[in-house]
């Protein structure tokens, strides 16, 4: 686009939507349609979904991870529930309440966890705790896990089955933010269903619009019996679109041709890069950097350095027992490898010696 | 686009988006941008509206009626509180209960009222009798009308005026539910100002969907003071898009050289000119035609043969007082004069003489 | 307790508890007593439940109608659910919402019906309707019933059999507000397994406060199996008493010797006597007196004069088609005939000749 | 009452009622009276809060203490507002989510803190970090603390004064639980006002259910404007009693005499007289005992003999960095000093040399 390198690395959502979005949505204009999913495109994401998971599914446009979110969780818990998650979740911390709103005042209980990471003994301590109080304490029904985590770093499959595992031996649903799933995708070098329900995932939320699309999530059921009340959910909270047929085609070029793979393997592999090279310039990272986003810590001098060459990232709170500025750098599927060299380049520049 | 006429006339929404959609949407997709209406695009988008209605006002986009109509209500009453509707209001019968949702549960008062409309004395009788019943009963606070009406009518000025006159005495808000402001518009052929604030409407949902854009709506506030909680019950029930860039596009483009108004002119001359046309081959209006739908008494031969052509359009509920069966017309500001005679033609044709 | 005839027949409510109900109370308030529901009076209260109405049951306790009936409703339909009720029902115009509340936001559907009483071809002619707008409609899933019905009526045997019938082809779940089940029993003359779960209902809402406690209701489940739901419901919305012996005990007493069926003989005795009185002396009833509530058309001046007396009644909306002022008396267990014949006497001393 | 000590300190709700709480009963059951609070036991009720607390105000009386907490934090914060509250209080884990409910979903923000107490310094670090977060995260409307707190401490005066002048820099409003505020009160040797709203409290919910009421409890509003919204969610969750007087009647005798102070004050002494006791018997306090609970870490074979001689406790989670096992004794208005003496002759007997 331009010849200046990019300097935005506040977040994967300033970037437009890939070339490959808009022609989607050019294609999907011609004629009329029928309303509210009734529509081929929204027919033809069904059955691609069910392939690209190789199961029996249902999908569920909606436009933010938000949506997806809190929609999500309102069918795996009750009014008078509780779901488990990490304290740093975007459930928790980032959504205005949306969980709490859709499910009618179910409860988050927050754990914490390394790497932003739940453990399943922290869940089990928990659970042991509330069945002693009856009907005074709200039901624990659900886990949400965030893959990949707000720290940046990836589940294993190894440490999705110990969740998953654990949750089933206390019949707990659960439920997967993927506002970034591709980028974890990538990073465990497994199929979408390996990573998904082989592990005991219930319910996905499949965000693409920090990989590319316009605006484009989907709740992904693997128990497709729970369709039928999701779509009166999404309805009820204005997240069902008439012209529904935009909606699915950017979750089809999502698929086609593995753009999410492509996307998100440019996006991990020059966030690899970017820590490798802050690292020598004297960063310390705060979390393993397996999935886009960094979080690490730098002098302050060299903070303010980069910030006046024009560079934007966000300050991040600390996690528990890290001192220093740490700040958040986020690459994008629309990033080149020039965009993290000039970064590079400039802390070095900055570099305390 | 194709040489046939067009046959389907269920609803506006089988459209697809108009050309200048698609071209906003490609300019606003040069470079990066904030997320979550901090871009240039929304940022401008707020002048535009200001311009176009002459007064000061937020306006936040959202990308469906049901999420502007149920979050615009979310602010006028609450969850003790009531609302006067229309037995036939969209916000009734249509959203699957989002108004409840977004509210915490307060109530619909339905009211009758021919051709859709509310009328002024039937509030006061009501209010009359609730105000003796104290607590017990939910406390009106607002009152919702849908201009264009669910009956394809348009409220007059001097009809607007008397509900927010009436509404006002009793500390009622006034609400419209534009989906189809646009035709209303060109029906009055008065300025936005003088259709809304200048009535006293407090808060307007104004469709573009239908209209000509893919999706996006947004709810638009005469009393700006309610633009803080307005955005965190945006952002609470999934509605703040990331890239909220793309519908602010959508909307200056809406705006853009009159293109809102001069698709609604044409979808309303082109019912016109439906309903006289299958008025002189049999029909009998149900109501007047003001906008860009019609209501129709045709015999059931005559319903049955369009059909068999292929023609499209849904049985309707018929009005009290009404007998025989009733079907809805809908056009559209993307068809032609041709596709109208064809309809016409093929009804005089199966005309029962 | 005085010499002078009661004057006030505004309702119920007014009347103080039964000797029988402190004695209970007394009684209970000996020694210590686990918290909320482990106690032996609860435990006894379940028993003596299943004895009176003959099945397996679970009943909890709750302090006021209105929590009962929102409990009941809130485990009969989904947040995006519909429930169909009369439109004089107390859950649409006496609770300031509470169903709306306590289930997150379900629609209640009002339907017309002479003498309060629900008919099964509404209900099956507004389901055909909604059937047919999917997922845009709130879902119908219940049919609540007040028995006696809020214009003092009984449903019969018969009607509440083909409004179960009816409900059950459709998939609805029945629920009857009882807030004055004694009186429809005593009415009917039959036991009150007959009366609810052999017609059909499935959730009852039992009225003691009316007839005699200080302030006990419960929900009453034919179907036990939603006891679970109900005891995290109810403790949710704070009707949870820690100290609940003090009301098993009053419904312990209510039934004990048929305390309740003793009272609501005294309460519709009266009210029969008093409307044959008022009908002597110039009255019109607006609807049959099968309970302990009369709604009578008088002479404004009659009504006026009475009041004067010192009188005390409530002013009535008229039923449809009715003509002249109603008012609504209601008589109560605790009081005797001479109450009821002075006000007799004095409404013929005014009637108009 | 009985000639054995009282075993059982598993809490103060298992006494029943004193003598003058049905005294007052049978008193209030005089005659008829107007429902819903309209009768002059309700009015009088008013009158004496305001002597008692010397200022304006408004008292509704409600059943249950998570009633009365989950009314007033509805009144404290918007559905996307949120509340601080210690981690251990009742709010958070013992209501079963009604905070979450009454609400509308507004999330509880938990805080540690020694001894239940929240710390202002920890407000507003969270406060700070927030506010960088815009609409992404809930608005803190509030701050909840319970007096006495849920270890049992009291907050000092100038304890409650640094909360409090927080939270007003902070635009938060200040609810206190006072489940057990007599006991408070007691221990602080102040006035009511002086422990309330000369301290900035703006809403307090009162307890009397566990100091000598059957079932009373009330909400009390420091700032009386609010009473008109509380009124209607009071109604509208079900906790209107139509026969308020019995409420009414409760919350008057609680004050007659200063029972509830002597009732308390009676349950203070023995709690210190028994934490004396028990810690020459070997155990160690894991608070101060300021009100009528204790927490103490004793020897498990001294627990098992306890229990084996009949003694009822609850085993409770030991706060971070306590190590053994930790009970709670709660004391309560009806016991005597044998009771406690008994206990402790117990433990002592059982002490492990």
């Amino acid at each position: 686009m331009s010849e200046q390198p990019r300097r935005n690395f506040t977040s994967d959502n300033v970037t437009g939507a890939a070339p490959e979005m808009l022609a989607a949505l050019a294609a999907a204009n011609v004629g009329q349609a029928p309303g509210y999913g009734n529509d081929a495109y929204s027919k033809r994401l069904t059955e691609r979904a069910r392939e690209v998971f190789e199961c029996d599914l249902a999908i569920l446009p909606v436009t933010t991870g938000t949506a997806a979110n809190a929609l999500a969780l309102s069918l795996l818990a009750p009014p008078y529930g509780a779901i488990y998650c990490h304290e740093t979740a975007h459930v928790m911390t980032d959504e205005c309440g949306a969980p709490e709103f859709y499910s009618g005042g179910a409860k988050l209980l927050c754990l914490a966890g390394a790497g932003g990471k739940l453990v399943p003994a922290d869940i089990e301590a928990s659970m042991a705790l509330i069945a002693s109080m009856g009907v005074h304490h709200v039901q624990p029904s659900a886990v949400t896990l965030s893959q990949a985590t707000e720290w940046g770093t990836v589940y294993s499959l190894d440490e999705l089955d110990a969740i998953a595992s654990s949750a089933r031996a206390l019949k707990l649903a659960v439920h997967m933010d993927g506002a970034r799933f591709a980028n974890a995708l990538v990073r465990l070098g497994c199929t979408p269903a390996e990573a998904t329900w082989k592990r005991g995932i219930d319910v996905l939320s499949l965000g693409a619009t920090k990989n590319g699309a316009l605006a484009a999530e989907a709740v992904v059921l693997f128990k497709p019996a729970l369709e039928g009340e999701l779509a009166f959910r999404r309805k009820r909270s204005g997240h069902l679109w008439s012209k529904m047929r935009f909606q699915s085609a950017q979750l089809l070029a999502y698929f086609e041709g593995d753009l999410w793979i492509r996307h998100a393997r440019t996006a991990n592999a020059l966030a690899e890069r970017l820590a490798a090279g802050l690292v020598a310039a004297g960063g310390t990272l705060v979390a393993k950097v397996e999935a886009n986003e960094l979080f690490i810590v730098l002098p302050d001098a060299q903070i303010a350095a980069l910030r006046a060459d024009g560079y934007e990232f966000y300050d991040w709170p600390a996690p528990r027992g890290t001192t220093g500025s740490v700040i958040r750098l986020v690459t994008a599927y629309d990033m080149v490898a020039a965009d993290v060299e000039a970064l590079v380049s400039a802390a070095s520049r900055h570099a305390t010696r």
